[in-house]
């Protein structure tokens, strides 16, 4: 049975992970007979943005607390991963993949990524292992690795943004994925288009299915 | 179109709407080619949990604005809710079903119910149009409309509770459900059992697929 870990940046689409595309990615290793594990990073959030008005709220949340609503519980501090336990590495998307996990939000190609975040990330590559990364997270992939081949959707400022490092981009539309075969990368726009649920169910199906063929 | 409305909780298992399911069923529905709207009541939650260590935090959140973190934003307050312009209503598990929209959590069968989501029920039950529960939430069925047919699963002390109102309670397990064809009830267990998530999908997927049938 094939293991994958999930990262997690909260829990809310504009302060932390999206919780559709986090929820959809679960199941979609359930139904391939595979198994996960779920982590996220221990620090504060960003900031806190409320989700019915949109505005900043006057509030400290923990990322690796918040995620864990997500998680019912069973989260570990990303620290803790260890890529030779798991078979794929899977981000789903949300605005806490550019706020919490890296600043690509604030600072686009010179953004930072946390530590924790790019081990996880090269600790799989280095291994020969898939990494997936939905909706915005892959902009985290070309900030850590540069030349790359991937998708977020069709959005061109990011897009401009993503081949000065040196990523390669393509174009999709709903549940369409691009596989980078040197690096064993898998991308997916989900909501960086405007979706509807079932299509970002789609596009989870189509990452994880592509992932698991790429494993050895 | 069949159009659904959608109550939430909050968002997190232990103090709001169980997150899978409420993910779940919206898919559900747009699988099955129906529209929906999502509504939550405007008022703070029971207490906040930390999901990481189940401890209670010293925190005040708002039940419409946790809730509106599943819903992306576009979400009602619950007495907006028109009776009138839904084919069905449904209500996501989680532990706000029974600490937020009703006392049940503390008080079992002499807990009192929210009066947006009563009217809400009872508003449904009134035009015979369909009301399905996940999880914990038929227990809110029970209290408002009394003598009905569902399940919560199999725990006791709950099917002990719900059968003093003068609810029949049948047993399930995994992705069972259970229609009341008299009130057009549809309820089925999800995270009342010790369930992965492809099952709790299973659980979404023939809730409402069940209460389409019972649309006129």
């Amino acid at each position: 049975m094939k293991k994958f870990a999930v990262v997690l940046s909260g829990c809310g689409v504009f302060d932390g992970a999206e919780i559709h595309e986090a929820t959809l990615s679960l199941l979609s290793i359930a139904k391939m007979d595979c198994s996960y594990e779920i982590f996220a990073p221990d620090l504060n959030q960003h900031h806190v943005v409320n989700h019915l008005t949109g505005e900043e709220m006057d509030e400290t949340r923990n990322v690796l607390v918040e995620s864990a609503r997500i998680a019912r519980g069973k989260i570990r501090d990303l620290k803790q991963f260890n890529p030779g336990e798991f078979d794929g590495l899977l981000f789903p998307g949300g605005f806490g993949a550019a706020k919490n996990l890296s600043t690509w939000a604030f600072e686009g190609a010179d953004s930072s990524v946390l530590p924790e975040v790019e081990d996880a990330i090269r600790g799989m590559v280095a291994l020969k292992k898939p990494v997936g990364a939905l909706c915005i997270s892959p902009v985290i992939l070309a900030r850590v690795l540069g030349e790359v081949k991937l998708t977020i959707g069709d959005d061109d400022s990011t897009i401009d943004a993503i081949e000065s490092l040196g990523a390669t981009h393509v174009s999709t539309t709903h549940g369409e994925v691009v596989v980078d075969k040197t690096q064993r990368l898998v991308t997916t726009p989900c909501y960086m288009l405007d979706a509807t649920i079932d299509q970002i169910a789609a596009g989870a199906d189509n990452l994880v299915e592509a992932m698991i063929k790429l494993m050895a």
